[in-house]
């Protein structure tokens, strides 16, 4: 599937590469990463969730042990994930979801998502998870928790030809929205307590 | 804590520094964590489980963007991970584990565990997660489901003075005793509905 950037805002580089962005408190600056991270700690602090972001997995080539100092790894490469990147539990329910901000307006191409995170998504759904799509509109500041069901829907009907990218009003519809707050900045467990309602009393 | 290896058998280097031992199928040869990683396969192919072995987490700190080539790292360290290695979904319970081996043949040190662990697994617990530590007896080919309740208990009366280690009838009495077969290798799935049984219904 190839990215369709129609507004030309095309982000050439690994978001590792892009020029640091100083924090600024005010808007708090932060990436949907951070702020994610941020909550999540705070949730677990206060004994209200585990949740983590999974580390990057890294193929590791070349390892110096020099004496007296602690192993450097020389050449290593970055390997795709086969999972999402958020997994933990809550209230004994097992939470998994993929965070992915997008700086377009009315729109959230399907071309953020990877076959592989959709797999995954749709093979945690059938062990009854709790999975979503953490949607962030850089420009709007605005939050969404667009469930897996959704998404992989959506994904299904692209893949026969439908189309391409979620209209924001599709997101809006479907989605639950995250009102960023101070603690946490983004109090996303409400909306989990939504989606395991829906699922009613699955447990055996 | 330190580490006390009254059979001499200390092992001076980090796994990954050892000597690769040569796969030998007949004794299968595996290491605890190959032998769980193919089991955990095996689950998710057959739709049984998502369970996952999360990336050993890096510091990155250079990396190269060769032209026309994919970006390599040229400077990174390992770091200490702040939870459990495995985690994943089962029948919507949350599922999450420490995964270690010891050469020794009639007990099994405390100093196989780090407090972040205990840290994580108790927080887990408090969540309603299915929480324990796999434990394989290399020399006796016996593997265990210790809960993390047994485990955290243990933990917090040798820091009060208690035993450093515990003796492998206790970890017999105490823990679910997995017998490997071929698919999958460890069957480990059935030591997680028992620890779902003495759960009981806590799903609100």
């Amino acid at each position: 599937m190839t990215i369709n950037y129609p507004q030309g805002t095309a982000n050439q580089f690994p978001s590792n590469l892009q020029p640091q962005r100083p924090t600024i408190f005010g808007d708090r600056g932060m990436t949907l990463e951070e702020e994610i991270n941020d909550s999540n700690k705070y949730y677990r602090n206060h004994n209200l969730a585990v949740i983590y972001k999974k580390p990057t997995p890294i193929q590791i080539v070349k390892v110096d042990y020099p004496k007296r100092s602690r192993a450097v790894i020389k050449e290593a490469y970055f390997r795709q994930a086969s999972t999402t990147d958020y997994n933990g539990v809550y209230r004994g329910y097992y939470i998994d979801f993929e965070a992915k901000e997008t700086r377009h307006k009315d729109s959230f191409p399907l071309s953020n998502f990877h076959q592989h995170q959709i797999d995954h998504l749709h093979q945690c759904l059938q062990q009854q998870g709790i999975c979503f799509a953490f949607v962030k509109f850089v420009t709007l500041k605005r939050y969404f928790i667009l469930p897996a069901s959704v998404l992989i829907k959506f994904w299904q009907q692209a893949q026969k030809g439908g189309k391409k990218s979620m209209s924001r009003t599709f997101i809006a519809t479907h989605a639950l929205e995250i009102h960023p707050g101070y603690n946490p900045v983004l109090p996303y467990l409400e909306a989990c307590d939504h989606l395991i309602q829906t699922l009613g009393d699955h447990h055996v």
